[in-house]
């Protein structure tokens, strides 16, 4: 039999918490059958949800962190809200992982904090699915650490080559590095160093790619800053959400399109559906002594759902002791030639 | 009677020159018949040329600058290459603009080394209109500047203001810092000294967007540090091929899918040219003491002339002026102030 996996969940985060998450955990709980769910949030959401759901139980909570507060702050003064107590969770091991749709940096200070990073590990890291029809593509930092010195991407690039591998299925994943050229001499002072370091430390460094290489299919594991990944992640989504929008109006501009469009609507939705940031659903957050994944605040059902059969697959593959064995393995060698 | 107007062409620049350069060129002249071209090559290419159109005239030069050379040692190492050459044209007085689809480092180089920054400038910096299907973008610095200081970015916002409004005809453009948040906490330290910069010295500025805003509508001056403007700008370029490409996919699936593409290809090509950077050609090169516009490697005869017409429509608006004027104006308020 297969061993249960325990993802604390914080019912209260995300635009459209707390309805789609407890909508996603039904679904999530139908389709993982060794899935068990700590849901932590306020007692009036929790509670009466864990007591008609099996393998739910409630952690009841008095405090919330909204989106906007500073992340840093909202920690402090917010040791009883859903993210810190799903974080300590996962920290006295009663929990395998914790899944939020709430703020990425409240997610994010509270997994540092409370969790804490792998030994070795200067910088945990978000990393993340590019949303790309034809292939699996990963992107790390996408906005965890926006100021990055040239060495945390040697990390990035090790981490998110881990879970790309692992969780991903990508065999052999080749790491490139986000630059405005392809030669190693162009872009940044820090994008010149950082591809020097990537180049001496990481075998499976496969040169710069540029923002237009991102969905065209050259790419695996993408390592950049986490300001500029952040930035080329939104600009993806900004693309793709004004162009499918801009597509729906010319469908609906006569009967004759409307009648056209009714053809191709299937291969659409395909297409939609495959650079949706809902079919993989969250984020994990590498670097950290157990794992965290973060859903987009307007995660759906179907985003928690995913998100939560990602954290289950995690704990199965030993994504964090995978990672920590790496990185080990890499110091040591560098020691060595040292 | 209007002023002539002389624009130095790169004859040798781009993907596919001289071909698509002398067709783009033909088409500008007929367009435009206040044009006169100093078309700038290997003889044999711009002399024929020269002699068979009226408002041309040839001028020979001996070297070519590939895209893939390091461009300050092309610069140096190729004195009469049809860079070096074009922008010599405008130092002297004997054209009045320049433009080349060939590397923009060279361009960039030769045009500071050249032609050299209006006075006050700290950096100039490749600004460009964003294809964006509703409205007017304009982005800079999109590639020039890798590493960028703080302040160069109250310059980039004073310069690209400027264009937008006497080139793009936006009226009051409103100024955007490109960041990760929209709060003006949020970012990288670079980003967040900007924003303060901003905030204090361009009446215009509204505060920070992000990758997914670029195209929302909400924007119509977006600046950005060179390094995270070029990616920014090649994942747009690379996110809409890769969608239009999928689309052709689906378009060409089945005898019915291809009789309904039939129905909405007008409106396809409408979308698909409204988000070409042919249809506005080229960027200009802003804070040189002359007008310099480069245009994409892979420019069509299209985007030459596009990009020729702005060039003529730059010089008639003063562009050089009146952004020479707007910092001096500022630099007198700042010291006022001081």
């Amino acid at each position: 039999m297969q061993k249960n996996v325990v993802v604390a969940v914080d019912a209260m985060g995300g635009d459209n918490a707390p309805d789609a998450i407890l909508a996603g955990v039904v679904d999530a709980l139908a389709a993982y059958p060794n899935l068990e769910v700590k849901l932590c949030g306020l007692a009036d959401v929790v509670e009466p949800f864990a007591a008609e759901h099996e393998r739910c139980e409630a952690v009841a909570c008095t405090q919330v962190i909204e989106m906007d507060e500073h992340p840093a702050q909202a920690f402090k003064a917010k040791p009883d809200s859903s993210i810190v107590v799903g974080c300590r969770l996962v920290k006295d091991g009663e929990a395998d992982a914790f899944y939020s749709a709430g703020s990425t940096g409240a997610c994010f200070t509270a997994g540092t904090m409370v969790i804490r990073r792998l030994k070795g590990v200067s910088r945990p890291a978000l990393c993340t699915n590019v949303p790309c029809p034809s292939k699996t593509v990963v992107m790390c930092d996408v906005g965890a650490n926006a100021d990055c010195k040239p060495e945390y991407l040697v990390q990035f690039a090790q981490m998110a080559s881990m879970y790309a591998e692992l969780l991903m299925n990508v065999a052999n994943p080749q790491v490139r590095l986000l630059n405005i050229g392809e030669e190693e001499t162009k872009g940044s002072t820090f994008a010149q160093e950082a591809h020097a370091l990537l180049k001496a430390e990481v075998p499976n460094f496969a040169g710069n790619c540029e923002g237009r290489d991102i969905l065209a299919g050259t790419c695996d594991v993408v390592v950049t800053d986490g300001f500029t990944g952040n930035v080329a992640l939104k600009t993806i989504e900004g693309v793709g959400s004004m162009l499918f929008g801009e597509i729906k109006r010319l469908f609906m501009a006569s009967t004759k399109t409307k009648m056209a469009a009714a053809v191709l609507k299937p291969g659409f939705k395909e297409l939609k559906d495959s650079v949706d940031p809902d079919t993989f659903g969250a984020a994990p957050i590498l670097g950290l002594r157990g794992p965290v994944f973060i859903g987009h605040g307007s995660s759906s059902p179907l985003a928690v759902k995913n998100s939560l059969g990602l954290a289950v697959r995690s704990v199965e593959a030993d994504l964090t002791g995978k990672i920590s064995s790496a990185l080990a393995e890499q110091a040591a060698t560098s020691k060595g030639e040292a």
